[in-house]
Parts: structure tokens; sequence; C-alpha cells
């Protein structure tokens, strides 16, 4: 009897905006995406959305979904991988920009090790690295925090740690926040900072109104602050 | 009078393996890279494949490099600017992978922000994120560290740091290793780590060859070593 062969769990990336409807995807990976019928997404309807502006030689009613979100059990998700141990390959997607970073895509990633079966990353675009690059910060060393506390007394705190942490290390730090906040932790970041500290706002990567500045908090100070408000932002910054 | 209007600092991904003569450009890049006529490299040599592999329309051997390395000084790097001031784009390549991320072309990056020239990211491969998303590791929260400490005890030292920062924090902690070295930082992770942390070995990620695979320690130590010398390697740890 032949060994058993298992599939392979392909990373798929979506573009960072989510409006965009062209594909990110290099040529040969596009090709391999062809070939899938096994999907685990984030979300189904963004999903269906992103693999409809690859122009799939196939009907996307055809191919099958499972949803991997903050829901779903360790069970559930085991039980996703059950085509790959039958032999066919999954490909897993998130809601933008890189899967299994910062999603819950990694949980599907972290079982496919457990049982063998080869996990394949596709190049795509990732916020937290064109953010990085633009900055002109420190790339060498550098930690992303995901999002900051919610709390404002917490979130100051959290600033000013990360301030020295940068400060001692020379490494440049990186968050999110949930965009309609972004203002709040732009006020927080300037009034709290140090002069001399380096921050970096990228706007709305990698879509037509992408804006990406980094100024030492004294000169942000002069600056016309730009608008924050519900747009994705990642903040960076070295002390 | 017009207002003078200056350059784009475009940053221009290349592939991750260097022998790799496929073009990574969204196609949209590549027809931004068609109207360069100046570029800021790592490497003249290297810098000339990648582009050649993109087949613009004009020959290579009229384009402008500048070389952006260790021996340049800030002054050398100020007068790369000159054709963004005098309204040029320019084109920013480093060896391997995305550019500004631990390379010299930082410095460039950075003094464009002081000009305010304009920086536009492209999307390219990123070994630290690939490495990421395929880890299963946590992708919320996680820390670059670059190389590791040269002398074995400072190494040995730096390791177990990491590991009780990781478990502390939830972090998963990256770092990358000079190639000939790889084997012994394995060695010293095997035998230093504790049995329940795990970690991640990407080898030749992005080529034929790639090899990513998680284990907790206590597995590691029943597996076959898997070949690293001579490999470029990502090392991704949580405890």
């Amino acid at each position: 009897m032949r060994e058993k062969v298992t599939g392979h769990l392909y990373l798929i990336p979506v573009p960072i905006d989510q409006n965009d409807n062209t594909s990110i995807l290099l040529s040969k990976d596009k090709n391999i995406v062809e070939h899938l019928n096994y999907f685990v997404v984030e979300n189904e309807k963004t999903a269906r959305f992103h693999l409809g502006a690859l122009n799939l030689h196939k009907p996307i009613n055809q191919l099958h979904f499972e949803v991997i979100d903050q829901t779903k059990t360790q069970e559930d998700i085991t039980s996703y991988l059950t085509p790959l141990l039958e032999g066919f390959d999954i490909g897993l997607l998130s809601e933008s920009g890189c899967p299994a970073i910062a999603d819950p895509g990694s949980k599907m990633v972290a079982l496919a090790h457990q049982k063998n079966i080869r996990v394949i990353p596709m190049t795509g675009p990732s916020s937290i690295i064109l953010a990085l690059m633009a900055s002109g910060l420190n790339g060498q060393q550098f930690k992303f925090h995901g999002y900051l506390p919610l709390e404002k007394e917490d979130r100051i705190k959290k600033i000013i740690a990360i301030e020295n942490e940068s400060s001692k290390y020379h490494e440049t730090q990186i968050f999110i926040e949930t965009p309609y906040r972004n203002q709040h932790i732009f006020n927080d970041l300037i009034s709290k900072l140090q002069d001399k500290t380096k921050l970096c706002i990228a706007l709305d990567m990698s879509s037509e109104n992408e804006f990406i500045l980094t100024k030492k908090i004294a000169d942000w100070k002069k600056e016309v602050t730009p608008d924050l408000k519900n747009k994705p932002c990642v903040f960076l910054l070295q002390g």
C-alpha cells in the first residue's frame, strides 16, 4: 500500500483595502489557487469577493467554504483539517492582508503542523511590513503589539512603557487601533511622548489615499494633524 | 511661480532567493518601475539582475545607480536625494526581499521624510512575515530581534531571556542567523529551551526547497534534525 499523502495548506493573502477588487497574487500563486476546492476563511462573503477578483476558471459556488472566527472551538477547527488528511489542498484567507497574522487563522496553521501537513505561505501585502519599510525607522529590531489597552489610563502607561523600551533597545515599536479611536491615540502620543521621539503615521496603506509620514514629536506638534478618523492606521515609534 | 514638485521614493522588493530570476512585483508596481531612471541599491550587480528579470522596456545601462551600504556616510546618502528634490522619482532596492527592513536603505527613507519626500512601499516577500504566517505561532504580538549575539555565552543568555519574555507576554520571538552558524543556534535552542516551548524553523523561504516546521522542543528532540547548514533560516519561538 502506498503511503497516505496529505494535502497542503496554502496561506493566501488578500488586499489590505477591503474594497480593492484587484488580484494581489503573483501569477504562480494564482495558478495554485486555480486548483483549490476547499477554503477556510475568516469571512465567507469577503473571501468570495476576493476569489472572484482572481477570475478563476470555475464557478465560486462550486467551492467549499468553512468559516474560522472567534466563535469556533478547537474541535470545529480540527474538523476543517479533514480534506487535508484525505489528500486535498486547502486555502486559508483572512479578512485583510496576510492570513494567520493577527487573526484566528493561526489556530488552523498550528493544528496543521501537529498533523505534519505542509504549510505554504504566499507573498502578499502586510500593512505592518509596508509601514515599517516606509517609516525609515529601525527595521533590524522591531516589535508589533497589536492593539493598545482600551482604558485611557492603561493606554498611556503602555505608550510610555513602549517609548522607554524603544529608547533602551533602539527598537521600533508598532501598534494598531480600532479606526474610530485613532484620533484619541494620536492625541495621547503627541501629548505624552518626548519631543525627540520619532512617530510614523501610516494611513490607508496600499490604497489611493495612502499617507505615510515620520516626524519627531516636536515637529508633529507644528504640523496640521492628518485626518485619522475611521481610517486604518499603523502607528510606529522609535524613542 | 509654481511650487517645486519633488519626486517619490519607491521601495521596490526583490525575491528572497537571490538566484530567483522571476519578477515578484505586482503588475501595477512593475508599471511604476518602468518609468524610473534613478535607483539607490544595496548592491549594483544584484539590482541589475533583478531589474533585468522585469524585462523593462529600456536598456539597464541607461539607468543611474547609487550604492547604499555600511561604508556610506550620512553626507553621501543625503546627496542621493538630489534627483528627488529635482522632481525625479527614485527606486530603492535591497539585496533580498523588502528594502529598508534590516538594511541600510532605512537611512535613505529617514532622510526622505525630513525633506517631505513621499515614500511609497511596494508589496513583496518578507521572510519574517512569511515565516510568521506559516508558523502557527502568535501573530498578534511578536518581536523581531535581527541577529543574536555572536559569543556563545551571550547568545545562550539571550535565548533564555527571549523565551522568558515570550512566556510572560505570549509573544512570538523571531530571529535570524548567519547561515553557516544555524546549526550551532539550533543545538543551543534544543538544549536550552524548555520542552513545552514551540520552535519554528523556516528554511529556504520562497524557494523550491522551502521547509517550515513548528514543533515543541520535546518533539524536536525526537525529530531527525533538518539540515540547516548554509541555508537562510528564520527561527521563531513561543514559550
